[in-house]
């Protein structure tokens, strides 16, 4: 009573100003520099893009295991993906090795692969590992993660019988899909693949029509593009007999979030809920006296399952209070606080558009969670 | 322990946005949505100018008189003051009679007087009133406060040894300067006077050349002016034998700050001493749980007297916690956390230019306030 002794940290990144390590990092100096004695607990959290496997490193502990692979155009390329649970669980983000960045200037999403995803997963379960945590996001790729199921043994066949490797530009060719040796290879491996998106893989909503443009499809290319998802997905659901064509998130990565339902009997989870289940956090968390978290926006849209939110309900179910560190405060959130928020502060300090903000956002969240601390340190001599 | 029995609110205003007495009105109804039952007692701050006369009725209760004074340009105006403590002091603000919005759209700070500011303080000490609390702020005039004097009996004369009321255009003309009588009318009586400026009576930083363009004069008779305060200047030193010429605050009110001094033997203080002394602050927050205060900015400026380190001040010494609840914070503020303050937050919540942050200010302090509220509720769980 009347003291903190376990603080736990569970922010999202605030996007594209401070990663979610940063914040843990950030946070927790602010907490010991009030309360030096307090117990702080960083899991920063990963949305499956670009960094997933290093937050789940920071929050549990493990190995990175790096590694050459094929590379966004089967180029040989350095890559890792992340052993925790004492090698028992991999994490991998596609990024590492189909992400658009090593596509450089060549971006071409008729043309790139997620064949290097699939030789790290095979590498994890020559390891001996039994789950597998995908991160989807950040992809330069449109290939339905044809290439990565290609690499662990799926095998995809053209209207000659001879066995290829799709990619976005040529999903159209495929006339038949073999999943058998895959699954076999896979049998007894738990699968999770984390995407933060909801659109389905094909169709104005879809993979090509919405992300195609960033990873340099024109708009032909981007025609042609879903009329591959289309065929692939109608051939999935022949041959596979899993129909993944209006998916949430099956649109993610270049439409992999639909390849890892199809080829691996994959679940789509939000980052949040893996993050929260590979932590274990109901037990991690049951003890705790309060638990920090954040996002860029705590909006309406938060409401679906974005981080703040996702740690809120499951805290609550602990009784554990959760105060909500964010960058801009949306309206109408009242709904926000029966989801187990206990109250929200903004980061902002001086009335500046966002340009500048962005740029002050760390010594302003540093600020802004001494004050907390303060106000907590106060009250509890009240 | 444990919870919130009496809360103190002592905001500044949050210049040009929300006046102290909405701050005390948004701060209490979420106070009291999250604590029902809290004694919530609300001292809106006056600096002296307009509206400084209600903010001191609303913290203390009391009576408002009205009646018939002298306006800007001696014609009848309705005016007012407050009669607090039980008729024992009076509480004026020279704007209600002298204030610029009066002088419409003739402004004119040679002709302009504060005649009826002294009509004022005679009722107040005829209905017998034991103290005067002078608010300095928000003037049409530059008269030194001469034709506030003249009404109480100070008596001015020119060269052919002629009585009459200065104006701001004719302090040149006073040749000797008269207090006896006055001073007998006010023996006995306490006459403090606020200001929240510290700009001398004359020179480049004095009331002509720093304020009077605003109210209306141009260069020449901006050099008018000024001549006259410094020609009145030495006929105060000269016959009331006080040398008001470098007092901080002079300047105040087209130079009454000075007049105050001169003529009435006042002192100059800044509007929130004057209300913590008013409201008889070590009695009221002796027993409260936490005080909150706040002004449009606390930066390093708010270090010399401002509100909210007025405020923390003087509850550092009853052990009694602060919290500040600003628009903007500045940068490097440690050294405000030596002052009593103990935790600060900015109502900003979204990343916009000060010109949208204004325009919803109300909400983003209603929102803060109830954040705020909700960590203390949280906390007292922990």
């Amino acid at each position: 009573m009347g003291n903190i002794n376990k603080i736990i940290l569970m922010p999202d990144s605030f996007k594209g100003t401070i990663s979610s390590n940063e914040i843990c990092q950030i946070m927790k100096e602010s907490i010991n520099k009030i309360f030096p004695e307090a117990n702080v607990i960083s899991i920063p959290v990963a949305d499956g893009g670009e960094g997933s496997v290093d937050c789940f490193l920071t929050a549990l502990g493990g190995e990175k295991v790096c590694l050459k692979v094929a590379g966004p155009f089967f180029e040989e390329t350095n890559a890792f993906y992340g052993l925790i649970n004492d090698g028992r669980t991999a994490v991998i983000e596609m990024a590492a090795c189909a992400g658009l960045p090593l596509a450089g200037d060549k971006k071409d999403p008729s043309k790139t692969t997620t064949y290097g995803v699939g030789q790290l997963m095979l590498n994890a379960v020559e390891k001996g590992c039994k789950e597998i945590i995908m991160g989807l996001g950040g992809s330069s790729t449109n290939d339905c993660g044809a290439g990565c199921a290609a690499a662990v043994g799926v095998r995809f066949y053209n209207k000659e019988g001879k066995e290829f490797v799709p990619t976005g530009g040529t999903l159209k060719d495929v006339e038949r899909i073999d999943v058998s040796e895959a699954q076999k290879r896979f049998k007894g491996i738990t699968i999770t693949t984390m995407c933060d998106i909801n659109n389905p893989m094909y169709g104005e909503k879809g993979a090509a029509y919405v992300f195609g443009p960033q990873k340099g499809a024109n708009s032909q290319m981007v025609r042609v593009l879903d009329d591959g998802l289309k065929h692939i997905s109608d051939v999935i659901s022949r041959d596979v007999k899993i129909d993944v064509s209006q998916i949430p998130g099956g649109g993610a990565a270049g439409a992999m979030g639909a390849g890892m339902v199809a080829f691996f009997g994959s679940s789509l989870t939000m980052g949040i809920e893996a993050v929260l289940n590979a932590v274990g956090f109901e037990d991690l968390a049951s003890d705790a006296d309060i638990i920090f978290t954040g996002e860029g926006k705590l909006d309406s849209q938060s409401l679906s399952g974005k981080v703040v939110i996702g740690v809120s309900r499951r805290a609550k179910a602990l009784n554990v209070p959760v105060i909500a560190v964010v960058g801009d405060i949306g309206d109408n959130l009242d709904a926000v606080y029966d989801m187990g928020v206990s109250a929200i502060f903004s980061i902002n300090r001086v009335a500046v558009p966002f340009e500048i903000a962005k740029t002050r956002s760390k010594e302003d969240l540093s600020l802004t969670m001494e004050s907390i601390m303060r106000l907590l340190d106060v009250s509890f001599r009240i």
